[in-house]
């Protein structure tokens, strides 16, 4: 056995599932080890910013990681943007990236390039293998690392040699994954006694706090004393819609960051970092908290979320749920086309258990409000602000949630950084919904130049406009094989939806803004 | 003034007269001093990667660097591959790269990546500006570093608050730029000596020696004294076609390369790197240089060539220049669609004086060889194996040499990784006739896997091909605005690429091989 057959023994052993891959010459033994022992699925992207995206969609929906396969530093660095983002999503991801000869690498072949310090700065581990038979051991310890609470890139870097070479094998076992550790008593009491103070308190959830019992558990906490509840600006992953609890979101321009926060005293960090401005203005304040606001961290990222909300509410005698009142579906309006009106025709529309991926970026700062009474559904989201995410995540939370759809809502500006994945929507025949937003125009870019008090000519405007010539996204859909049209009115988006929607494959909506 | 505006100033000085653009937020105070100060050309690139393919592609053509405008770490992350690609071509480009504010960025606010860092290995000179009255000074040496012999990427990292910051300035002079350094005159008389010996002797030329009046003398000197003239696989800008020196290249494929430079006692190099395998391979050797053949450095890339090759004629009585003759130029063939074929037709519709942007990878080994003939010609080549070089490179290429049409031969798998290029071919009108040679699989890879030993099962295969849908690539031409047309015999791929010559502006032209 090769130390490219062991390793995907030793991934397939540890439940990693679905691999996506922009292969090279150096992952060719990989590649034919993938081919050979086949429990792995693998996913090719055109580019490796559609490979890392996809991962980072997957491990949000699937809750472990997938493997992906890259050639190379440039292969690498061609990934970075999304793997930027899956760390700020704390995203579970064992990224595999092949690369020169260890005895080849000294004579600096022209794809040489720096791999390894390329890797770090978005990794938790970072390993080069050296040898066939310490492959599999650092591949376990690879898994093990990304799925330590709350989710990391590990970064496997595979010399071909390495591949290639002959190495003694054991059947591996599964990767041992550390629990998260339990939050100090001290810490809970603290919280219990700032809740039972009644000064005005919000308590702001992330990571694993924004699903499953932690979120019932910490939106019955706050309703029970009445505190704010907030989520931030950029949530990896929350469930939402219809009878859930609806957490007010951090807006991302500040003024509206600051006056959301206006009057608080103390906020209480759940898995959720503390909210800081997402850029610097000149003569404005780096973080929306008020002046005297005391930031209490209940739990962190990394810790046990669930527990320290089962503690807390024992300790306060809060309920571990509660009933949250939702307004009706509303039926899709057939007004002219706000931001405010395509939001209420996504919530008319939206399939039960539908996974919303939102790139919507300035149009779309309302989606997320309007959205609360909509079908039950998955809520992903841009993290580390590195625009292109959109496609390549809708793809890959596709792989990892066979059977739901996902609509995702798409600014036109940020599509055209990936829009190569979707030709993996096409290939992979998923039921992914693209809407591109398309105002043909970096809209945040030209706010972002008024704020800074310049006036805008000719030169700037060239560079922030893209609507000569305007893409034709109907015919770049077709292009990859995904089938597509355009809406210049809510009432057509609301039959291309419900086309869309009620059949298999892709689609892609362009809906003129 | 602001940073932002001594930043633009000082480019311009220097004789700066492009910047390819991505901004974002941070980089808004540059747009609008670039607004208000239009000396500088703004080029959109919609990614990042299109930005570095092009800065590159231009100053292999223009000679000296054009500024970029990248957005943070992540933005730059997207263009480092085509920087790699620069690097091993040693272009000139002053790489800007906007980011967090000095005082906001210890609150690691969700854009923070690790800029600096991933610039360093791409980057000959790298520096984070901290104060504004710093700037000017920086911007200076950056141009500086990029222009010193042999050229080189140059990173100026730029937070906001130093845009936004007035300073205090002076009317910058232009940098000043180290000259070459001359070769020592006992390189040249070892040089002389092991010419006049008459051993059998391979001279390989690389960087400034593939042009102008040192191509000549090389060409000259190598066939005066019969020794073998050989050109670099990968070729960063060579003046070729009738009339002019016609070096053999050096073969991609180790084996091939292995038999080129069989018999060779002296390697002679000037301005090139000694020649080493792409990748290893299994068994076989990491260079095709035969056991026992010395190489002797006659110039470094840094050194002064030209002067060089001067010296070594007077010493040798080798003439400056010699006539090369070369066949008339043939019609166009009406044959079936071969490597051969197309590269005849290419040759024989070649317009005077055009640009040559290769990155045909497999398919188009042959093109080199047949090219010989065409119409006088630059010729550009993916120099660092990082694929999605050509798109960006005619772009750049285009904007540097206007009147001159660019024809790029592109392998329509690397074409994915930067088909966003298209769109700034089309914005700016240039005149671009791309060829994409659709082949609808990376057939390298499918040649490498062979090479292993590997079998080629269902997985594997579908990793490697790209029929499943074929890309249209004449709708994702037309939707960025590009005209374009499909061809499937050599007689149709003639009478379209005639067409496309004559007229201003870019055009696509599917070939389907």
């Amino acid at each position: 056995m090769n130390g490219a057959e062991a390793l995907v023994r030793t991934l397939s052993a540890s439940g990693v599932e679905v691999c996506f891959a922009n292969p090279g010459t150096s992952e060719m033994h990989f590649v034919s080890a993938l081919d050979r022992w086949d429990a792995i699925r693998c996913v090719l992207g055109l580019t490796e910013s559609v490979v890392t995206g996809a991962a980072d969609g997957y491990a949000r929906i699937a809750g472990k990681p997938a493997a992906t396969m890259l050639h190379c530093g440039p292969g690498l660095a061609n990934g970075l943007a999304n793997l930027h983002n899956a760390r700020r999503a704390n995203s579970p991801i064992v990224n595999i990236v092949g690369d020169q000869a260890t005895y080849h690498r000294p004579y600096d072949p022209p794809l040489t390039a720096a791999t390894e310090e390329w890797a770090r700065p978005v990794s938790a581990w970072t390993r080069t293998v050296e040898t066939a038979d310490a492959v599999s051991t650092a591949a376990t310890e690879a898994i093990a690392a990304s799925r330590a609470a709350p989710g990391s890139v590990a970064t496997l870097i595979l010399p071909s040699d390495v591949c290639w070479d002959e190495c003694g094998f054991r059947e591996p076992t599964a990767a041992v994954i550390a629990p998260p550790a339990p939050v100090d008593e001290n810490m809970v009491a603290e919280i219990a006694a700032i809740l039972a103070s009644g000064e005005p308190t919000a308590i702001l959830v992330g990571g694993a706090a924004l699903y499953g019992s932690a979120l019932q558990r910490a939106a019955a906490i706050a309703d029970h004393f009445g505190a704010r509840f907030f989520a931030p600006s950029q949530i990896a992953r929350m469930e939402r819609g219809r009878g859930r609890p609806r957490p007010e979101r951090l807006p991302f321009v500040l003024d509206q960051a600051i006056a959301a926060l206006a009057g608080i005293r103390h906020l209480v960090l759940l898995g959720a970092l503390s909210p800081v401005a997402f850029f610097a203005y000149p003569g404005k304040p780096a973080t929306p908290l008020p002046a005297g606001a005391a930031v209490h961290v209940l739990a962190r990222p990394d810790e046990d979320l669930d527990d320290a909300l089962a503690r807390l509410a024992d300790r306060t005698g809060a309920p571990a749920k509660a009933a949250w009142s939702s307004s009706p579906r509303l039926p899709a309006p057939r007004s002219a086309i706000t931001a405010e009106s395509v939001a209420d025709a996504v919530a008319a529309l939206l399939p039960e258990q539908a996974i919303v991926v939102d790139e919507s970026v300035s149009f779309g700062r309302g989606f997320y409000g309007r959205l609360h009474d909509a079908a039950p559904h998955d809520w992903l989201q841009l993290t580390g602000g590195a625009i292109g995410s959109g496609i390549p995540m809708a793809t890959g939370a596709a792989i990892a949630a066979p059977g739901r759809r996902v609509v995702n809502l798409q600014a036109d500006g940020s599509a055209l950084y990936t829009v190569q994945g979707l030709w993996t929507q096409a290939h992979e025949r998923l039921d992914v919904t693209t809407i591109i937003l398309a105002n043909r125009r970096y809209q945040i870019l030209l706010g972002e130049l008024k704020n800074v008090g310049a006036s805008i000519g000719k030169s700037a405007l060239d560079m922030l406009t893209l609507d000569d010539p305007a893409v034709n996204w109907v015919k770049t859909a077709q292009s990859f094989g995904v089938e597509a049209a355009r809406a210049t009115s809510i009432r057509r988006l609301s039959s291309l939806m419900a086309h869309a929607n009620s059949r298999p494959g892709p689609f892609l909506l362009e809906l003129v803004i």
